[in-house]
Parts: C-alpha cells; sequence; structure tokens
C-alpha cells in the first residue's frame, strides 16, 4: 500500500485541501504512473462543486493525467519503467457487455469505472489525477506522443478524445463543412482536430474575443452567435456541429445550419431537456446526437494522430494551490484554453 | 382546359362536397391521370381541418393517387397512354437547389410544390387526388407495379413511401432490429416493409388490439407501451425505432430503447416540441433524426420492391360520400389500415 500526495475537496463549498490516498498493491496487471501533469475539466468543476448530483466527498478529481510508469504488474506487457503513460475519464469496464465486446467500453453499461468517484472493481472508491501518483489496469493505460511537452499531452485524455471521437464517426474529412459550437478547452481541440482531418472548420461562439487564436489554430472561419447575419450566411451550410456548450443552449436555429443528412452531436451534459422543434429534424433529414468520450482504442488512435500532426493543447500551467482560483475562471470561461496543475507542486 | 369532377372542403368545419377543378391543358411534359382510387392520409386531415395552420379553401386533397395514364403532353417519353401510373406528395421542385441536384427533391429548399395545396409553376393552385384526373409533370409521376390491385398500391405513395426511405436509409436489414412505434396507416407499412427488408421486426403500440394484425403482417414481436415490462424487457434492444406517431409524445422511454449507435427517427410533424434529456443521447451515442417522404427515384424504388414482394396496403374502400365518417374515424385511429376512396364514386 503506497501513500501519496494529493488534494482533495471536503464539500461542495469548501476549497481544495493537501491530503494523502492510498493506492493498492500492484495487481499483476496494474501499472503505477507518476502523474506530472494534470488538465483540469469542466466536469471536474462540477462534480466538484456538486452541481451534477451526488459528489463522495473528500474527492481527488483529475482524469487527464500523463506522467510515467514507476512499476509495473507481473503480467503487464503493453508498458515498461519509464514509459511515458496517461490516464483518461475511466479506469475499468466490465468487458463483457455488448458495448465492451464491441470495443465500446466507453458506453459500458454495467460497470463503467471513472477514473473518480467511482467504486473500482477492487472495492474502493476511485482518485483522480490530482495526486502525486494512479495506479490503473494497463488495459485503460493510454501511450503518450513522445514529440509534445507532457503539459501539452494531458487534455487530449479527456477534451481531445471527447471531439476527436464524434469528428471520427460523423466523418469530418475533405469533403466536409465542419461547426465547433463554443471556443474553449474543448472547441480549441475541436478546430485543431477537424482541420488536421481534412474539414473546413468554422468556429461559432457568443463573441469574437478570441477569433485570432481560432484561426491560428486552423479555422477557416469564425463568427458570433450572437450576429443575426451569422445564421442567414450560414443557412444549411455544415454537415456536422460539434456542441460543446451547455445544452441549455437553443439548438434550433444551429439545426438550420445543417445541410442535408447533417447531424448537431452535443457532448455537453446538462441536467435540463433539450427542446427541439421536430419541423428542424424532418427538413434536410437533420439528426441530434449525443457523444460520451472514446473508447481506449480510439484514444490511443487520437493521441498517435496528434503526435503524428503535433497537435496539443494550448494550456495555463499552474501550481496546485491554484486550483480553487482555477476552478472560479474556469466557471467564468477565463482560459486560453486548459489549466493544468504541475503535480510537483502537490 | 380540361373541367372534372371532385371533392373540396371549404373551411375547417365544414363537410365535403361535390366540386369541379380546372386541369391546365397538358404541356409537353405533362401526363393526365384518369385517377382510379385515392388513400386518405392523416396529413389530408389535418391540412382540411386547419390544424396544421394555413389552409386556402376550398381544399381538394389526396396525395396517395393510383390510375391510368389517359393522355400525354408532345415530349414525354416515359409513360404512355393506358399505363398504370400513379403521383405521391409532390407534383414539382425548383431542380436547382443543392438537394433537387442530389436527387433529393423531397427536400426541396425553394419550390417544394406539394400535391395539394401549393402554387404550382403554372402560377395556379394545386388540387389533390379527390378529383377524376390530375395533370402532372412526368419528371414526378411513378409507375405502379402490376402485381397488386391498384387501390391497395394507393397508399404506397405517402405511407410506403414514408416509411420505407427512413428503413433503407438507416440501414434497416438481415443484423438490424427494427421497432415501429405506432400501429397504424403508417406502421402497418412499416412492418410488411421492414419484414421484407430482412430486418427482426417489432411492432410498439399503445395496445395489443391489433397484435394478430401485427404478426400476420410479418411482426417478430408486438408490445404494449403502456405495459412497464416492455421498456425493461426491450432496453437497449434496438438499432432503428421509427415513430410514426404525433411528437408529442415523450420520446426519452423509446430512447432507452436503443442499442449502441442506435437511432429514432420521427416522421410524426407536430407543432409540439420534442423534450428530449441530454442523456438519453449521449448513453449509447444515440441519434434522434426526422425524414420526410422520399425522393421520386426512392419512391419508383420502392414501388418496384413491393411489387416484387406481393407487398400492399390494407385498406378499407370507401365511396366519396364517405369521406367525412372517415376522417372522423382517421382521428380516433378507427381504421384497418387505409381508407381508399374509390374515384368512380366522386
Amino acid at each position: 500500500m503506497l501513500t501519496v500526495n494529493a488534494r482533495a475537496i471536503a464539500g461542495p463549498e469548501e476549497s481544495f485541501k493537501p491530503t494523502t490516498v492510498e493506492l493498492r498493491d500492484l495487481g499483476p496487471h496494474d501499472v503505477l504512473i507518476d502523474i506530472a501533469y494534470v488538465g483540469i475539466c469542466h466536469s471536474d468543476v462540477s462534480h466538484a462543486r456538486g452541481s451534477w448530483g451526488e459528489t463522495h466527498y473528500p474527492l481527488v478529481p483529475g482524469h487527464e493525467i500523463a506522467g510515467t510508469v514507476s512499476a509495473v504488474g507481473a503480467a503487464v506487457t503493453t508498458f515498461a519503467v519509464g514509459d511515458r503513460a496517461g490516464v483518461g475519464c475511466m479506469v475499468d469496464s466490465c468487458r463483457e457487455c455488448a458495448n465492451c465486446r464491441a470495443g465500446q467500453e466507453q458506453q459500458c453499461t454495467v460497470n463503467h469505472v471513472t477514473t473518480y468517484g467511482a467504486i473500482g472493481r477492487d472495492g474502493r472508491r476511485t482518485n483522480g489525477g490530482y495526486s502525486e501518483k494512479i495506479v490503473v489496469d494497463e488495459s485503460f493505460v493510454l501511450r503518450l506522443p513522445d514529440g509534445i511537452p507532457l503539459p501539452n499531452v494531458a487534455p487530449l485524455l479527456c477534451a481531445g478524445i471527447t471531439m476527436y471521437s464524434p469528428l471520427r464517426h460523423w466523418r469530418a474529412g475533405p469533403d466536409k463543412r465542419v461547426a465547433i459550437l463554443g471556443f474553449g478547452g474543448l472547441g480549441h481541440m475541436g478546430v485543431q482536430l477537424s482541420k488536421a482531418l481534412g474539414a473546413h472548420t468554422t468556429v461559432l461562439d457568443l463573441s469574437l474575443d478570441k477569433r485570432e487564436d481560432g484561426l491560428r489554430l486552423g479555422a477557416d472561419d469564425y463568427r458570433s452567435t450572437v450576429d443575426e447575419t451569422t445564421f442567414k450566411d450560414l443557412a444549411e451550410a455544415f454537415d456536422l456541429i460539434v456542441s460543446t456548450v451547455p445544452t441549455s443552449v437553443d439548438f434550433n436555429p444551429f439545426l438550420g445550419l445543417l445541410a442535408m443528412d447533417g447531424t448537431l452531436v452535443s457532448i455537453g451534459v446538462s441536467s435540463k431537456p433539450l427542446t427541439i422543434e421536430p419541423f428542424s429534424l424532418i427538413v434536410n433529414r437533420r439528426s441530434i446526437a449525443g457523444s460520451r468520450i472514446g473508447s481506449i482504442a480510439e484514444t490511443q488512435e487520437m493521441l498517435d494522430f496528434c503526435g503524428d500532426r503535433g497537435i496539443g493543447a494550448q494550456i495555463e500551467l499552474i501550481s496546485a494551490d491554484q486550483i480553487d482560483e482555477a476552478f472560479d475562471r474556469v466557471v467564468a470561461g477565463d482560459v486560453k484554453f486548459r489549466f493544468v496543475i504541475d503535480n510537483s507542486t502537490l
């Protein structure tokens, strides 16, 4: 049993405090990772501050984990000490349901074990990456590309795959016109990935404040959604819209931007229902769909793709003492584009 | 100018009365069809009784038209006098927009000319099939299969293609599990078509009253949607659900019946919005989509398919004097499964 430093939050209105967590002894298939950096995902804030319902405190968040393997179990074949390694939003699944057998373990319907706040196979509550180290079954550990600095890799483990998976599934490519709705942590990855996949890529955001960043990261166009002319100019212009914004947004005007057989994919999670006019879907045979991260295999594909193309997240590196302040800034949308914690400061 | 007998309704609370309509002289590409039978579609009732907003009266409805060619324009090459011929929900389109050029004229965004109640290319209001004859451009006339009685063919022109198109687009076939939600005029075509395409086919209807009919027409299973166990037994069971019911239905429980990458297609048109829980879509990467009839080419494909397989609508043949009574029974869902007017009684 290894005891390591971490940061935990004890309640929805508390601040983060230093603590320690105990890691299980390495099983034959376990990998011990020394965590160098961990990204702050918007869902960390939602969990930590209790806005998604029941949160078990104390909570150690963090599912954008990048580090180095420091020990491996006796039967581990896929990682060796010293390898760069990452962990995303899940650390286990049932491995037996139809989705697991189909290689879609991110959609496991029996026992999807999230990286923090879940109950693992060992019966213990999982703790995330705001921690010095983590023990994870090798089947849920990712190889990280060498060419990209680790702090810029960390956010790929959630923000990257969450954008890459729908872009790939709905076939973003040279013959497609893609819009990324919302230009934050997810959106800035979406622009880079959509462009690298060859699609004509447009950012739709409330303001034009980050337009220069958008164009620099590859966007072909960047429009404000408070400007009425956007909806006239771009009527029926897109094959795919990936929305990164909370779903309390009225999607009906955005459905009007979809061409024949176009799809709006919402990856935002909200407790508020979507309200969709039936006619918005019937015209042009449109679809609205959901998506959730991606499989382990697809996450590895995304990491390799990013390595080949030199794609990383744009980040602001912070120390562990700045987590609460960073959370406030995430809520305010005041970050370009992802906070990443330097875990040496834990 | 030909003047022919028809039945028209003069206002939302009126009854149908005998009238005459004037048909345009045959242009070079026009086909004159002697209408033998016309189906009564639920949308005829909605239009005639003004529940879809602005209706121009007097209205001659009818877009499930089956008959015989009695004259052709000088340049017509695809039909000859004596041919069986049908007309569905549209009689023209702009032929120039992206959707028309892509062969999806049912989604024409510029000038989709519906069979009745629209303004045609000649500047006159279109009249539907509750009429002795109709003049239609040959590009919008369908060949009818020989092996199926004309009264049973008529409903294929709307109910048939409205079901066939989404079943084909979302690839109903031997490896797919399909549910047809609602077992009326549309649903009973959906069951026959889904089964003929090779899919495992389940009917979901409020009651089990028409279960024997469902099984006779090919359904593998037939379940009641007021029975809670249906939603437990069939959780994640389907790849495709085609809903024929008004969209005021709460679709969220039905989304729970979709397996990974499953799609719920709603072909119902309602002024009420759909209310969708975001999580219902994110789980299993589900989609909800709309669909509207099908292209002329696909309608011909459907008619040929039905001809090859001996598929027709189950109908109740009525005289023109029974239209009002039939409308009331359509609203009450009291028809097995489509009323068809014998146009010799006009």
